[in-house]
Formats: C-alpha cells, structure tokens, sequence
C-alpha cells in the first residue's frame, strides 16, 4: 500500500474512529453500513467520511454503502494493526502501572511486553504480567522483542533522558505523557500526549455556560 | 468575551500548545514573539497560528509581533484557564492514582480534589493528598467544590455507570479515559481520550519505514 503521500494526522485519527464503530458494527452483525452510519457513530459529517477514505482509494459501492468487516479489516492494514506491535514503557511509577493494566491496548493489536526503571526496588516487579526491567536491560529487550514503539511514563525531570535512552536502543515511535517537550531528530516519531490539554477542550466550551 | 461563533476543536488544541510556548518564553524573558517563532515551536504554519488567534480579536502589532505575556494572559481566558478548576476522578485504581500524581494538571490551573471509588478497601486512601471517597458521596462534595469536571478512570464495564453518576451529580464536562464509548446527552461535554488511538498515528507512520 503506497502511503508516500501526505495524509492530515486528523484523518488517521478518524480512521482510527471509524475502524472501531465498524467492528463494533461487524460484531453485530450488521453487514452493510453507510458514511452516514459511520459519520453519526463517530461524530463527523457523512462528507468528511468519504474525503478520509478517498485518500486510499474507492470503497464501497454507491447506493449501497460499505462492508463492514473489509472496510474494518481495509483501515486496519492502513493503520499498520494488520499485525502486533510489542510496546516498551520506560518508568515504573503509577502511570507505568497504570498503562500495564490499560485494557484498551490489546484489542487493537499493541503489547506492553517490558516496562524499564531506574529503582533498583521496582526491578522484578510485575504489572499484569508485565515485568520491570533495569534500565540497562532496554538495548537488548528492544533487540529481542523487536520493539519500535516505547511510552515516556517517567516525571518531566527525567522524560528527556528516556526519549534518549529509547532512541539509542533504535526504538523510533515514542508516545510521551511526561508534561515536558522532549527533543528528538527528524527521523524520530514523537506524540505528546498532554492530560490537561484535554481538559481544556472542555473548560474553554464550560466558561461559556 | 463572546464565544458564540463556532471554533474548531483543532484550534483550542493549538492554543493550549501556544499557551504553553508563550508561558515558556516569557519566563526566559523574551518579551516580544512573532507568529513564526510560535509557529515553529509548536510544529504549524505562521499562517496557522494567525488565523487561530483571529478568531479572538486583533492581536500584536504588524511587523513586531506579539507581547509573549499579554498573549499568554489572554488565551488562558479564551481557554477558561484565568481560574482554577476543581476536578472529580471516578475509579480508585491505577490510572486514577497516577491522574493525582500527574504534575502537569497543577500548572494549568486543575485540582483534582477527590476520588471516588465503589470499593470499601479503598476508601480513606490518599493519592498524593486527593482522598478517597465513597460513590455517594459524589453528589456532596460536587456541590460543596463546585465541581464541573470530571474524568473516568474505571474499567470499561463501569464507565457509563460513572458517567451516569456525575451527570446526575451535575458534572457537566467529562474526559473519559475508559477503552470504550459512554453514551450522554447533548448538554454535556464529553472528550474520549484513547490511549491505544495515540500508538496509531505511529503505527501509520512505521508501517512506512
């Protein structure tokens, strides 16, 4: 699947969307579903859905809509969650833990298989079967595992050195929770992932009741 | 400050990232920030960050830019963030405990004030100073904090049930952490933040590589 073009980062979140509406509808049973369905589902505009797909493609048929489980099992593969994806989770603190026990990540294919720390006490632990490791185990876990993806989930003092730490174990798609930018090269995919930026979609709507 | 008009999602969120830069310069003393410096600090167009702060009024002067201090002041009212804000938490468990632990709420004005939790063993616990508290106890405490947001950190199988709760507690901005969709009526904000919907604007990108 050719994906040299650039595709808006808000439509692979949407398609992230409609992928789970149309499991969920696939689940039912529901077989045939329209942009409109998956539109009301997801709250964006029938028109939004078909601009999103149109980037990858035709699908579905006029008049009649899409199937459900291809155009799920179609997304999927677009997504790169046509596999799984081993996951490293550098800290083991509360957010560490908290992460460990996520149910969220499986059923979309991702696996928190290590989770490292510094704390010599936190060493041998087990967070739902997942266990810590030193730090200085992560270069040859990431081998081992083939691990490319990794989560910061260390305080913001210490979220740079982890970034670093994971970049030279060749981890390259680093999720960040710590509230701190962290710098990495170009060639590196880095997400932040700020909490209180989501509160604040709702407070600047709130100040207004 | 009228907030009639519609704004897109989008540019709250990039005001929060502006914010953030600007609170940052400001305290190394840079005075005076163009549209291009905010621009290449948060990773969007100059033309980008014009048009977000357009929707608000007439700001900066042509040709010098923006006073980094007076700019953060007021997008932190456009934002609702010239308060602060005292915040529930559902659910006693890992995620809830890392939520009190988290530092970057602090710093943009939220306060998670109380926990609640259906679980007896619990009860009385302290997370970083934020109590646990019964489930009805929810309705009290809501009114004696005035307290208008609230976030979900329970398993899936009891998210609506928390967010039914604190709908009729009369939280009205809600942030749902749960791997899974609450259903709730149009008068109340709700946000879904997937952690697993975050790995995938990496996954589509390292599928690539």
């Amino acid at each position: 699947m050719s994906k040299k073009f650039k595709i808006p980062s808000a439509t692979i979140g949407r398609l992230s969307m409609y992928s789970r509406y149309l499991k969920d509808a696939d689940n039912k049973g529901i077989v045939t579903v329209s942009s409109r369905n998956i539109a009301e589902a997801t709250g964006v505009t029938p028109a939004q859905v078909r601009k999103d797909l149109a980037y990858f493609g035709e699908f579905g048929t006029r008049g009649v809509g899409y199937n459900s489980r291809e155009l799920y099992n179609y997304i999927m593969k677009i997504l790169g969650l046509d596999r799984s994806w081993p996951v490293a989770v550098i800290g083991a603190g509360n957010l560490g833990r908290a992460l460990c026990h996520y149910k969220g990540f499986a059923e979309r294919g991702f696996n928190i298989c290590c989770v490292f720390d510094n704390d010599p006490n936190k060493i041998g632990e087990k967070f739902a079967d997942v266990e810590v490791f030193p730090m200085s185990a992560l270069e040859e876990k990431v081998k081992v595992h083939n691990i490319k993806l990794g989560i910061i989930a260390v305080p913001a003092s210490s979220a740079q050195e982890a970034a670093d730490n994971m970049i030279k174990a060749r981890i390259n798609g680093i999720i960040n929770f710590a509230p701190i930018n962290v710098i990495v090269n170009e060639n590196i995919l880095l997400r932040r992932v700020d909490l209180a930026a989501q509160l604040e979609y709702l407070t600047y709507s709130l100040e207004d009741n």
